[in-house]
């Protein structure tokens, strides 16, 4: 294509409203624009990588037996109110009525229409396995729409879902679509992970979110550096595995004007993993309960809560309420002479000569130590995974990143086949409620995703799989060298017959301009005409990855080019 | 593909609720299932053909340099208001609050957003002309959605707009546009036509129609025989240009009791054409006025309604009031002594030795003559066309067919840019604003137009272009002959190869269901495997149109079949 045929809106500026680094350079990029709140349009550059996502998303579909279908946007109540999610799925779902006073809704997903479907066309067991696919427009009427594309109320998506006479039929389906997503995500060049999830308001047994690393991911990961552990960062089990040591210290109290530990510690030169913090919260049986973590660790509201002595949702006591029970400031408070119940996090229940508030205004022990100060309390998982913690699985060591979901994986079971009367014939002539999965990925989403990892300070560095284009031939000078046209026009012919989707950047604009649109736009391979090679018959060859300029003869660069292609990125 | 995995699901029933042909047909072959009043799934079958008719629109809309972009299903109100449309659009338009109660609609149509993208990325005259175009979902809230998708509240639709510094060069691509339509439905070997339109809603100077036609079509178009002319059959013109010819008969009153002018004609022996019905209808500056239409031609209202004597909208003068000004029954008027202003149709300002009533009872006149009897009145084209008139074009004669309207293209000029502030500067630096045009094609409806024009008795007949498959390999008697699998899928394999589309019914079905499902799915070119030649290497092939049996070696089959696609249609 030529770049005068393209609508091509760079924009110098970064938009105020952008606040992530996907976000930005789509809209710099001139990729989309925004219509309303979550709402954009694509532009054609936008489209374009857009519409190669897709086709690698039906490859990839087609390749496990896939079935592509097209369900409506704009859905009737009835359906919804079979599986009980018309109450229970909140503001989410955009509910309207149409000129005749009935209700429908704007699909954010799209159980109840496929239910539907297949418990009218499929009748016998001998027509499962199915995996019906679509890829269609969702509305979700999100609190907060934000980061452009990434969370927006308008989306596409790709959802799947899958029918099965028994929970084995599911399980092999759902390992294969599994193994898709692995290979979708893999052809985009994206460093990612599947995290065993929390099933929401799509609801079923099982399910996985495949989560694409980023700093400005709105989802935290613990993961092994060794195994596939890998889960939701507030949910990762922090098992210590360590001995505890024997005491070397004795137990001394300490009167202090200091009103923090943490300053204690510092003018001591106490290391923080030697301290515990106790975090006096409402209880269940008792009215108060003592939470104990390591200093340098951090209280998990969530695994406290699961904890059967702690009231749920947990409530940190007030400075009133710790002065009323303990006697003293919250600054002061310790385990060892605490007459409230109890709860160690397992790193504390494995420290030994610590440091802790004495529960007397301005006093502190040094040295305490479990068994000989004070019992073990109860010993449970209380606090946040932190990394260099051994994984749960016993192999490796956990690290923590950000992530942005792509994609959600269900075994929905029986959950809307029930509900909606889903029923085949088996081969016994009995009725059997049909087991479903459902797989959904976020295309748009998954657009921004990648640039979130593909990138750098000039723009966007796009997989070969997905670029708007895989190359781009820069004429430059060329009011200067009138030659300068001709090889280019030349070269777009040449490399457009070989197959390859080459953009020419014939504006009639400066050559500043041209670099700088190119870098931000993020076409994986450039190619400049008319710069000092030009005499000698040379061009200029740059990979976006890293901008190094490499001299070669014009007559070389088509099998350059095909190499490099041949090779995937870079 | 192999129809085992492939989910056909054909109906032998035609589903009540279907009127016309093409929805019975997408019901029973398994394209399409309702999911409520004018909402629609695509299932695989159905949506290989929607894809495949894809395609060919983005081939012939990149044929013209349009730029395919990607716009929201979801409106904000504001640019609405801003075009005037939110308060015009009627119901059609469905309008809802979101969850913070700002209001949206869905969008019908999409000149607003593109006319908001325009203005804010388009600056200079430079950029211009250019095209967008996007395959989007669209909602129109019908009043009364039937015929399938032919008239249903959800579809897709290819919209395309074009955005111009002068009238001359939006004629061009308006031109351009035209020619493409053209193409597009040629592809699709469909019998059409181009009318010149009612812009309607979408408003603008001057809009065109494109009707494929159908006996089953909404609308009614007259057309000439040997030149481009077409119209809405109720806005064609109809001249006379026949001479009128002497009288040859004199002037006489009978007076009978027949009660009805055409059973005296009947029992006369009288022509039709020698007949003159008069309707009295409501008139602006006279009480009434007398329009004058041959016997055997239809009044039409429009055209009634355009003459400036007549009140509008049209209004027909009851018994009573006809009494009260004729004087006698409303079968027995006639021009001849009739005392209000007449209004004759250009065929009866040309006719001789006519009959008319008299206005008096059981009273009517045979052989008057125009300036013998009566003096000319008032002529004027107050008529339908019918069949064999002479097109007002001077070429040719009129045909009449019904047809579905599967696209419209319009010249808007400065209806929204000049609404909605949409400008560019010039080559002077003059703020100009934008001229505009639009071109909306409906996908959904065209896919069920199709098959309108292309079926028989026994199902669907695709044009090669958009079958769901190009070829289909059908084995029979398999549990007979184990060889038949064998030479069915070493067949399936080598067609595939050749990159043909080709789907392998390898169902464990009756020969005679694959037969009627395959005919009601109406695949072009049909191979069967495992009839009388299998013995001497030989296979059955027929094409789907004609229906003939051809007895064809083995080895011969993928050469004649590459043949045939060559060949295109059959």
């Amino acid at each position: 294509m030529r770049a005068s045929k393209l609508l091509i809106s760079t924009l110098k500026e970064t938009p105020a409203d952008a606040e992530i680094i996907s976000h930005k350079l789509m809209l710099r990029s001139g990729m989309i624009r925004r219509i309303a709140s979550g709402i954009y349009t694509w532009l054609p550059l936008g489209l374009r990588i857009l519409q190669k996502l897709e086709r690698i998303i039906r490859e990839e579909m087609a390749c496990v037996g896939a079935q592509e279908i097209l369900m409506p946007m704009v859905q009737p109540k009835d359906i919804w109110q079979e599986s009980g999610r018309w109450k229970n799925y909140g503001n989410e779902l955009l509910r309207f009525k149409d000129r005749n006073k009935r209700e429908f809704c704007l699909g954010p997903t799209h159980e109840e229409i496929i239910t539907d479907l297949v418990r009218k066309e499929i009748i016998s067991y001998k027509q499962l396995p199915v995996n019906f696919y679509q890829i269609q427009t969702k509305f979700r009427d999100e609190m907060r729409p934000r980061y452009g594309v990434i969370r927006s109320r308008e989306f596409i998506m790709k959802d799947a879902y899958s029918f099965h006479i028994n929970h084995a039929s599911l399980e092999q389906t759902y390992k294969l679509m599994y193994d898709t997503y692995t290979r979708i995500l893999k052809r985009l060049s994206l460093e990612f992970i599947a995290v065993l999830a929390d099933p929401g308001l799509i609801g079923g047994e099982k399910s996985h979110e495949f989560h694409v690393f980023a700093n400005s991911g709105e989802d935290t990961i613990a993961f092994s550096d060794e195994s596939n552990y890998a889960a939701n960062f507030k949910k990762a089990e922090a098992l210590q595995i360590n001995k505890r040591r024997s005491p070397t210290e004795y137990l001394r109290i300490i009167k202090t004007p200091i009103k923090s530990i943490y300053t204690l510690i510092k003018n001591y030169s106490i290391p923080i993993e030697k301290l515990v913090n106790t975090f006096i919260v409402h209880g269940v049986n008792s009215k108060f309960v003592a939470l104990l973590v390591r200093g340098d660790h951090i209280l998990n509201n969530i695994k406290a809560e699961y904890q059967s002595e702690v009231a749920s949702p947990l409530k940190i006591a007030n400075e009133e309420e710790v002065r009323s029970v303990i006697g003293s400031y919250l600054s002061f408070i310790g385990p060892l002479g605490l007459n409230i119940p109890i709860i160690a996090d397992h790193s504390v229940a494995m420290m030994s000569d610590f440091v802790a508030g004495a529960n007397i205004d301005y006093n502190f022990y040094l040295g305490i130590n479990w068994g000989r100060d004070l019992p073990l309390p109860i010993v449970a998982d209380i606090r946040n995974v932190v990394e260099g913690d051994h994984s749960p699985d016993g192999k490796g060591k956990i690290l923590i990143r950000n992530g942005i979901e792509v994609a959600h994986i269900f075994q929905l079971g029986k959950k809307y086949s029930k509900a909606m009367n889903a029923i085949v014939i088996d081969n016994n002539g009995n009725k059997k409620i049909i087991y479903m999965g459902c797989y959904g990925m976020g295309i748009t989403r998954l657009v921004a995703a990648t640039i979130e990892q593909h990138h750098d300070h000039d723009g966007i560095i796009w997989p070969i799989n997905i670029a708007p284009f895989e190359v781009v031939l820069i004429p430059i000078n060329t009011h200067k060298y009138k030659i300068v046209k001709n090889i280019a026009d030349n070269l777009y012919l040449k490399l457009s017959i070989a197959g390859i989707d080459v953009l020419l950047d014939d504006r009639d604009i400066s050559n500043g301009i041209k670099f700088s649109d190119i870098d931000l736009i993020g076409i994986p391979h450039i190619i400049i005409i008319g710069g000092h090679g030009l005499k000698n018959n040379e061009i200029e060859y740059r990979c976006r990855k890293n901008n190094k300029p490499i001299i070669i003869l014009q007559n070389k660069i088509i099998d350059y080019i095909r190499n490099k292609l041949s090779t995937n990125f870079g």
